[in-house]
């Protein structure tokens, strides 16, 4: 029997709350947008507590940060795990903090217990995760898993025009580490569901298997703006009347015949809106989200049919353009039976669940074998002041990375 | 049988085109918002045709125009007809302009046949029909017939913080002739319909016998916003879901069962808009229009009944307020039916209609029988510089305005 590291919860704890007085928000959150001086000050605080660990720190030449724990093999490819400390603008204190902050406490508790791990260890700090202040997200570990051209992500500028390459000067974080470096034997990443299936469910962990595909559409609806009081309803081109039937059709077929598909419509603008004129243009966004690349296809399938059906019901025309595709992944299947088993040990309630929001190890999983953890999120809410975990979920979370890790890391 | 009086189209043609240059926009139309110089300008014109045609001229506290041709019996009431000048901000060349012109020509024909009625005739222009500068619209008429108070009406500001007292005084048109004078035995106002329902028929004239019941309300819904990736479609509170629910159930039921009923949704707000997020907060506008108290209100309460279902179906809470309530009108059945005689006697083809629109002759109705007469608009389009109307269909127009004038003012 291997021996069992714990994890001290309350040092985890004061460690989230102490990052989150870094760019804290009126509304109890934490805003720390990317490449930003709060940024900066939070890479430092995290620097200073790996380095008070024994960590050796490296910079890439995008900002990602690694704090390694040499293990008994320096030649042998580290394990690697974290996430990332920036936020959205009224963030939360959970949000990608919880993923860099646990593989922290793992490393301090491996000190507590003295324990040196076989293959060195490697905690990352991505650079702007969350693509708020410089589309797109998950773009530094997109670069650094070849995804990405570093040159066109240091182009990208925030609305006042500064590109992310000077931001990234600006704070004094363009490292020397070459990029793409170091390649993991495995990587973990342990995040906050930001849904609610965990919470309810009633589990522990969710033991993160696959990531959904996800298709976004933009529509254009067309029909005719004509005076509310003088169009009788047959002669309407209501486009408005065309986005409810594709809305309320399209969402409740789903719902009785496909219902672990997403779909959301979370864009609609009416062109020049008027209480007294039937809406004659509007634009409307659509994110679809299915697990498995064939169910996702259908799902797109349906949507088609769905249009043309409104179209020759209604008179109103759709144009409807797909503007981003991202397909199924499925993580490690030893990665993800490491957590399984770590949660069983630890006498957790979990299951296995798809994530259905993006991160970064999507792209790390094309580099490395990788798959996440997730703990419960209070009411699912994310990227939200109200974002919250509890001291326990955060503990249990960090028990099953620290237990992942460690049977990972035997040589 | 009553000589008869030929409108010259070509005349009336000229006038129109003549009006429509000041403040003509690129698009063809004519942007005379009320009270502007542009308003002053194209009063200063109507005044110049109508004194070169014999008329008298007074103006009220309102600026509204009172353009008198003598009768026989000058202490007999006037027989009353006119619209508004006032256009909206991109506005047609005809929606008010033809009811004022044609009633000019009405005038000139009369002169050229060298009749006098025995009743005096008087063609008005109101002040501010539109309500696009300073809300609401038809408020002149409306203070005229003393359903608005006239201090309140001079409070009214635009959006540059100008009061329409101000605005009045600015342009040297308000006028000491008593308001709410002169009362009339008879008013007629010709308008072009705004409505498809004349051209899908095929037919010249609109016998408009009444104007439909009119009640707004606003709503709001009230969701959930969360992830659209992380969030099950079993677990979602989507107020745009709930909103496309009532929206297309209402007006399918509506289209099926009660096809006169008019049933608008024109605003749709979502709160913070995100592609991927799921709708939290949505504010709707509603506009219900039926002919018949009675039908109207149970058009009301139909929405009740939907909404009270979307809201148990889809744990969406909506908020409903109805923000504005004009009842049905029904004009004058003489007046009506001496507009019947009129495009009969023409051989014009025509139809009693209601008018699903207000206009200044909603609220002279309260104190003088009063009625209105249609053309047809192309496409039905109206408030939009592509409003037209053709040469014909405006001399059939204002040939009838003439026949029932004649009709009214004998003695």
């Amino acid at each position: 029997m291997d021996p069992v590291v714990t994890i001290n919860g309350e040092r985890l704890w004061a460690s989230l709350m102490d990052m989150a007085e870094i760019g804290k928000t009126p509304g109890g959150g934490s805003g720390r947008l990317a490449l930003t001086e709060h940024d900066a000050e939070a890479r430092k605080l995290l620097i200073r507590w790996a380095e008070e660990a024994g960590c050796t720190v490296s910079i890439d030449g995008l900002g990602n940060m690694f704090l390694r724990r040499e293990g008994r093999h320096p030649v042998m490819a580290p394990i690697g795990f974290g996430s990332h400390l920036d936020t959205q603008p009224l963030g939360g204190r959970f949000d990608g903090v919880l993923g860099v902050l646990a593989g922290l406490e793992v490393m301090r508790s491996l000190n507590d217990a003295d324990i040196t791990t076989e293959r060195p260890l490697v905690l990352v700090d991505w650079t702007n995760e969350e693509g708020s202040r410089f589309a797109p997200a998950m773009v530094s570990s997109g670069v650094y898993a070849g995804t990405f051209d570093k040159q066109w992500m240091f182009e990208q500028r925030d609305r006042h025009g500064v590109s992310q390459g000077e931001a990234l000067k600006a704070i004094g974080f363009e490292g020397d580490a070459p990029i793409g470096q170091p390649g993991f034997e495995r990587f973990f990443e342990l995040h906050i569901e930001q849904g609610p299936v965990l919470e309810n469910e009633g589990l522990d962990i969710g033991i993160v298997d696959s990531v959904q595909g996800i298709s976004w559409y933009d529509l254009v609806l067309k029909g005719h703006p004509t005076h509310s009081g003088t169009t009788p309803m047959g002669l309407r081109r209501d486009a408005l009347y065309a986005a409810s039937r594709l809305i309320s059709g399209l969402i409740d077929e789903v719902n009785a015949q496909d219902p672990e598909a997403m779909v959301t419509f979370g864009e609609l603008d009416i062109e020049s809106p008027s209480r007294n004129v039937i809406p004659g243009e509007i634009r409307l966004s659509l994110d679809l989200r299915h697990l498995g690349d064939d169910r996702l296809k259908a799902l797109e399938n349906r949507v088609m049919e769905h249009i043309d059906a409104v179209v020759s019901e209604t008179g109103v025309v759709i144009e409807a353009q797909r503007s981003w595709h991202s397909p199924t992944l499925y993580f490690d299947s030893d990665n993800v039976a490491m957590v399984e088993e770590a949660a069983q040990r630890h006498g957790l309630s979990a299951k296995r669940m798809p994530s259905g929001a993006g991160h970064d190890s999507v792209h790390v999983a094309k580099v490395a074998p990788t798959s996440m953890i997730f703990i419960p999120s209070l009411d699912g809410v994310s990227h939200n002041e109200a974002e919250y975990s509890s001291p326990v979920q955060c503990q249990h979370g960090a028990q099953v990375l620290c237990d992942a890790i460690l049977q990972a890391s035997k040589a």
